[in-house]
């Protein structure tokens, strides 16, 4: 795919060079915003993606075929992440501000007085995501937390959706000091951002292999930085016995809907249902995937790598089509599937452990406790993993269940697709699931990628920055530590 | 250097894989033990350095001739150490417990409940310090941070000091549960380490060049894990011209206080010192300096590196030696050295940037404002950077040179040898102080690098780990939000 290179607008780059070269001489006043100001410039910026909700909407659908409802409900979700981290700042807790205060006649020497806080790291590299054009693109969840923390961001569109890529930039541009927020087209163009020595850290949303390339190119810098990755997920819903037959239609029901909501175009969605081997629910299984309607999805690239991963998964020795839709006369058009395997030829091929973007999932059957055990040990960790099983009858079991199962998300009875955007939620996971897996992605602490502590030692008042004053003219949590004694803590 | 292959003793393994498996097998009960009785082990192991602090300090004195002093004094800040991360853990804040609770009426969907905590991330590895055989070594602050986050630790020995490492390790093996803390030694096993399947992260104290490699390392696995490296630190000290005349000779005195410390094997010596280029402290700096004794330094390896680094330095044509002590007969006998050049030519010589192991620093000289500010700017960001001014004729200055410095710790008028072990303490810094800028390894936060969020959503109270229960059976802080309710939040 080309782009043009005619003068950029207003909002967009021409190469990285530039965007990081802008985003570096925009950091320090950024930085230095009073939080109220810098809460307005969030706030600005979900105003405007409502009043523009309209066209941006019309745009996002021509380019990503995901329904205008669906998009005009994402806008408001991005409004209301923007919002959020427009709250967080304007509490200060995010500053993690703590002092200990001095101790003249501390031993052998007297204790300094050092108040810490975090500060911005400097310009963001933000990769957005094919299958959320407004929620994790150009003002998406790593912009408003990279801007919340005071971090100037440029985001490298996505393929899928560059028009509306561009026309959110203008819209930021018309928000946002100059610098603060560019727009760069091009893979590329990319790949240069996460290597320009501008940028101080880089947060992602794609393919295990597309963030695993970039994860290593940082790395790789002379000065490496972080790379905050969220990659793929099969999330692993295991059914127990009791459950599937106090509640087996309804859970099938329930799995199906989840496969196919967005088309199976998720991080979360269920790649693989866990079952008893003697379930009956085979006929029901079968009529609940029918009935999804074949839909477009997000793009040609999308679905020749849907219908190639769904056709070396169906046709292994070891799997057996449960449903198989006929391709469709558009290319571009998803075809449901399920397929099925047991919980011992899992285990013995690794090679079906991938995940399959779009609307499919694997049914592994399992025989005694132990076989579901021993699966589900081989499993890759992931960004969730889910239990249906009863109470209280179920306790024993889940608990061997849940302690086994390594993922940023521990869900009962439920289904992992709707990530809540809330204080307590983690959307991250050890590896595969991201590459740090400190970090989350989604909800309040997404702010903490993108800021490092500093220690101020004895510093005198009108040096300090202003959270960390004993005037705190900003009014933020100050946390006085009272920190025991270390003898000879001066070494 | 090589190392007996005898069988391994209590708390020691013959190779690192070993060692590894042991520490993943004994992951699961520590993780699982109540708070109160992890904080045991830890004042358990402090009490066992406190009993044995004798034999202790004279293996430590024979292997490092840090003196014995030192050295008690070493085994009293890394017992305190460990009694401040039983404090931690009793306290049960590091848990970061955040709650969501239940909106059934949320639109479009009810909002699950929410509960997220930190978990341990499983075994790590430590790379001990040559400099701090205690507070940086078996026992010391990696160790004592992610014991009490619930990680097993398998230590690689510094070459430096192989039988106190084994020594500390049988200590520890008669207090904690098999696995939990094992010693491992030589260079070869530590790159296994970092390599290991069961490692889930790594601590390293040392040189750039050694953490880059095994930084490296860790970043190439199949499944790369979080690498914390302590790294190098230029830890530039600016006199102004004011400090300069109203203190300068007070400065000078602790300037070299600061740099013969511990023979100047600290990570936080004053390696740069800036001074006004008209300064008349020629003669005190040589009389200062000349009045440090020669003393051994840690071993024949590191006066190997430091007398070749200041050899280099010394004969660079942009540098000028104040002050070069003609070499020891002993070659591990210390050769305090003072070198000069201006800050025009450390621009310029970009090759002057490097640390020098011992007691030696350089001492730039700056004409006007903008000449300090242009050098400081091309430094590389340190663990500490120090502003010694004048109150209040200096403000306006002193604020654009610490706007300028780039560190994980700013200090105004004192010294940056001192780490004080405390709740606000940051003993960090962006690349190349540390590979990781988000994290410290002194202080309370330490612990932070060992744990990984899980949220747990919509989980019964008997699957829920005790710190998230609605009935807190630990007693542990819990922090509820009642969160903005995101429209559409569960796209």
């Amino acid at each position: 795919m080309s782009y043009p290179t005619a003068a950029p607008s207003q909002g967009r780059a021409a190469t990285s060079a530039q965007a990081a070269t802008q985003a570096r001489a925009a950091a320090p006043a950024l930085a230095a915003l009073p939080l109220p100001e810098r809460a307005l410039l969030l706030r600005g910026l979900s105003h405007a993606l409502g009043e523009n909700a309209a066209p941006l909407a019309a745009i996002a659908e021509d380019e990503t075929r995901l329904g205008m409802e669906r998009l005009r409900s994402e806008i408001r979700r991005t409004q209301a992440q923007l919002q959020m981290f427009a709250d967080v700042i304007e509490a200060g807790a995010f500053l993690d501000v703590v002092i200990d205060p001095p101790d003249p006649s501390a031993q052998p020497a007297p204790r300094p007085d050092i108040r810490r806080m975090l500060v911005p790291l400097g310009p963001i590299a933000v990769f957005s995501a094919s299958n959320f054009p407004f929620a994790f693109s150009v003002l998406g969840g790593d912009t408003a937390s990279a801007l919340a923390a005071g971090c100037p961001v440029v985001v490298k569109a996505h393929e899928g959706h560059p028009r509306l890529s561009d026309l959110a930039g203008e819209l930021a541009a018309e928000i946002l000091p100059a610098g603060v927020l560019t727009v760069v087209h091009g893979r590329e163009e990319g790949r240069r951002l996460v290597t320009d020595p501008a940028i101080r850290a880089v947060g992602f949303t794609g393919s295990t292999s597309g963030g695993r390339a970039l994860f290593d190119l940082a790395n790789s810098r002379p000065d490496p930085i972080p790379f905050y990755g969220e990659l793929g997920s099969l999330n692993p819903v295991v059914v127990t016995r009791a459950a599937c037959r106090a509640r087996g239609t309804d859970i099938v029901r329930e799995y199906i809907a989840s496969v196919a909501l967005g088309q199976g175009q998720f991080c979360t969605k269920p790649g693989l249902l866990f079952l008893p081997a003697d379930h009956a629910l085979h006929a029901r299984l079968r009529q609940e995937i029918t009935a999804v309607p074949p839909a477009p999805l997000l793009g040609l690239w999308i679905s020749a790598a849907y219908h190639a991963t769904l056709e070396q998964l169906a046709t292994h020795p070891a799997v057996r089509p449960l449903h198989l839709t006929h391709k469709p006369d558009d290319p571009r058009t998803s075809t449901p599937a399920l397929l099925t395997t047991s919980a011992k030829s899992l285990r013995t091929h690794p090679e079906l452990l991938r995940e399959c973007f779009g609307p499919a999932s694997l049914i592994v059957t399992y025989t005694a406790t132990e076989d579901l055990l021993e699966t589900l040990q081989a499993l890759p960790a992931g960004l969730t993993a889910t239990v249906h099983g009863q109470e209280p009858e179920d306790e024993a079991l889940a608990q061997r269940l849940t302690a086994t199962m390594q993922a940023g998300r521990l869900i009962w009875n439920g289904w992992p697709t709707g990530v809540a955007v809330t204080a307590a939620m983690h959307h991250g996971g050890p590896w595969p699931a991201t590459t740090s897996p400190l970090h989350t992605s989604v909800g309040n602490r997404a702010i903490g990628r993108w800021m490092r502590p500093v220690a101020y030692q004895n510093m005198p008042e009108g040096l300090l920055p202003a959270p960390l004053r004993r005037a705190n003219p900003w009014n933020v949590p100050q946390q006085v530590v009272g920190s025991r004694p270390i003898p000879d803590g001066k070494i």
